[in-house]
């Protein structure tokens, strides 16, 4: 019984479908490695010598992931000419070691500094809602969400700096976590923001969040166990992150908030007016730009080549002074510290992941403006997280068939497992309802 | 018995006598509360509950550590009308509970941000050699090191940025220990660079300031053992440490090597040209410039009321770019990495603390060229231990009654009571010359 190769050869026949999204999902398939790993791993599997639960399954990795042999772009075209890794990042390591199978690398925003998830070099996957109008996958990790939800993968490695998980996640009706930056190590791994990156997974549901988790962070994976939500208080801040809903996002959070509470969930309305800090400082490019613009002029890089929004974010990090960088890093510890304060009690926040459903992207591609009113739309409630240097959960919130929206919880920093451990209630109890 | 009222009655006598440097070492004396203290101290010895080796012993605080009840102005007068401290800090809160007797707080240069030590609010304390010439004690801990030599305290409570407490301890015959920055809580210290402070001891021995730093450190005090010098292996960089030395220097510090060697020290001369990134970086305000205008700013303060030479290296910092200051820590992050792969099989980097010995505060107090040579000079040395986020000890290397000089030890990150094993030996093959 080959189990692995037949999982991967059916993953890759979607990623390779000519009439599917494959060509844009990824950047490089690698068949012929993917099948000599299944075929390993079946032998491994027949010995009886299962190394752990991902042996075996097909996994994406995001472009700025390091894996020996293969050229990392991060989505660009201006880094084609480096040559390959000579190491694998510890997380593609980590995989490895687990038994996974890399199939190939996932498309994403170029350097992955948007939340749209558009690329103009290698063409932007579609949203697998509604398919005809052709949606935003949401972004920086686009193929990522993709290849998760066509079917190509078993999990998606991604990055999150703002949102780059969980709002591709949400808005392609699957899971996604952003865990606390420091538990996942970040070596191989092209940065954005050495101070918002962390690394995490896309997956089906909480618990195939929750085991590649495990591995990611070098922990010994063990079957996550459900919070009982009787014992849960969950904060629901009426301010900041509920401004602008769509219909369909607002109903879908009040469904959800009437179903948790009904299971048992406790919740209370704290409000957190001191998260306007976190959209003024992105207003002015944020922590980001200027940790892109000195990274970026380091390697050298020829700007012109690069996406014309990529370029204009990266840019704004050239003016911002030393003195305002470091405001803005006061800044951060002072709202982490009110955090901690005000909702140490609480064992995590809700809001909407995202305030919108997916828009189509031909209109993006088109109007700068309604460009970034979107992507600062996107990433405004993800990146409280960020932020806050917590970890966060984005389930699905929507009814099927509908347009995906997803309800993410924030977790105290290092609280990981705990919110898994909520994550996974919160999940039942909205699935029952689909 | 009144052990601890005695010694607190002469270090009060020292430290308000007329005719010596107490009116320029101190900027506040607490006479009647270290009476007390030292009262509480010698009933607490008298029935047998002696709490620590510090016990009842004399110590001053450097001006910028908080002291519930007490006014913390950093050796500045804009500070002035502050509310008194409400709290100890950390390391404070550790001394009196380890039983010390906090008898004032020592003057230093404003804001800690000049390896001189003068003073133009406060007066400046004059060097304990050749005291008639009126020479720079060193700084920004000036206090604090003529405190100790005066016998106005058993130690002294210091911060080093950039060789505050290494300096004024070489400058004044006296050894100083610079812990690795992680080891000691920097809560309730007023800040110079957040990156680069550190809070150490300086005292008459190596076993007194290890003594301190175990309290600071939170550690039990546990007697130090001095290392077997035929087990050790210094590296003696023969480039950066070594420029422009003054006769005495050079030689004190060749005879220092001899003496080591002759005592079955293992001396490998290991070039490390990358140090003078180091000093070109200094040169542009370095990293604290930016972090000290940034916090500053942040206080609203009267730039104007500062000491001029403190305003302007502190406004140098206004003109950083953020993308400048991350390129800065970049280059700190190399270096370190090259200090660990090529000194990682060394005990420590030996050099002179200072390549100078105490010039005359008149001269640098009338001419700006001079004293920002002088200054630049001072710190070019002990700056390199900060950069390299190790830890670094100074014992006296000349001998007695001649102009003071430094050895320093360099030490790796958090193998500080490795390095102070080693300067106890160091310390003892040194006094037996002497």
């Amino acid at each position: 019984m080959k189990t692995s190769r037949r999982l991967i050869d059916q993953a890759l026949e979607r990623a390779l479908d000519a009439g599917g999204e494959g060509g844009r999902v990824f950047v490089s398939v690698d068949a012929d490695g993917a099948i000599r790993a299944a075929e390993n791993a079946d032998r491994v599997i027949a010995a009886g010598l299962l190394t752990s639960p991902l042996c075996g399954l097909p996994v994406s990795v995001k472009d700025l992931f390091d894996v020996a042999g293969q050229v990392t772009t991060a989505g660009s075209v201006v880094l084609r000419g480096r040559p390959p890794a000579v190491h694998d990042s510890t997380v593609v390591a980590r995989l490895k070691h687990a038994g996974a199978i890399i199939i190939g690398r996932t498309n994403m925003t170029e350097f992955a500094y948007s939340g749209v998830g558009l690329n103009p070099h290698f063409g932007t996957p579609a949203n697998p809602w509604d398919r005809q109008r052709r949606r935003i996958p949401g972004g920086s990790s686009s193929g990522a969400a993709v290849s998760v939800s066509d079917g190509m993968c078993f999990a998606a490695l991604g990055s999150d700096t703002g949102g780059s998980v969980r709002i591709p996640a949400a808005l392609c009706g699957l899971v996604g976590f952003k865990p606390t930056q420091r538990r996942i190590p970040r070596d191989g791994v092209f940065p954005l923001s050495f101070t918002l990156d962390s690394v995490g997974p896309i997956a089906r549901s909480v618990a195939c969040c929750a085991l590649v988790d495990s591995v990611l962070a070098g922990e010994k994976p063990v079957p996550l166990v459900a919070a009982d939500l009787r014992s849960k208080r969950f904060a629901v801040p009426p301010d900041y992150f509920l401004d602008g809903l769509d219909q369909d996002v607002a109903a879908n959070f009040d469904a959800a908030l009437k179903r948790l509470s009904d299971a048992g969930a406790t919740l209370e309305s704290i409000p957190f007016p001191e998260l306007k800090v976190v959209s003024e400082i992105a207003a002015a490019g944020g922590i980001s730009a200027p940790e892109a613009f000195a990274y970026h002029r380091r390697l050298g890089m020829d700007f012109a080549a690069y996406d014309n929004h990529v370029a204009e974010r990266i840019m704004q990090g050239k003016a911002v002074t030393a003195s305002g960088y470091l405001d803005m890093l006061e800044a951060r510890e002072c709202l982490i510290r009110t955090f901690r304060e005000r909702f140490g009690h609480c064992d995590a926040m809700l809001c909407p992941t995202v305030p919108i459903i997916a828009p189509e992207m031909e209109t993006l591609g088109r109007d700068a403006a309604e460009f970034w009113r979107v992507n600062g739309l996107l990433l405004r409630n993800p990146s409280v997280a960020n932020f806050l240097d917590a970890c966060a959960l984005t389930v699905p919130s929507h009814r099927s068939g509908d347009a995906p929206t997803g309800l993410m919880l924030i977790g105290h920093h290092l609280a990981d497992r705990d919110l898994l451990a909520a994550g996974l209630a919160v999940e039942q109890v909205l699935n029952s309802h689909h």
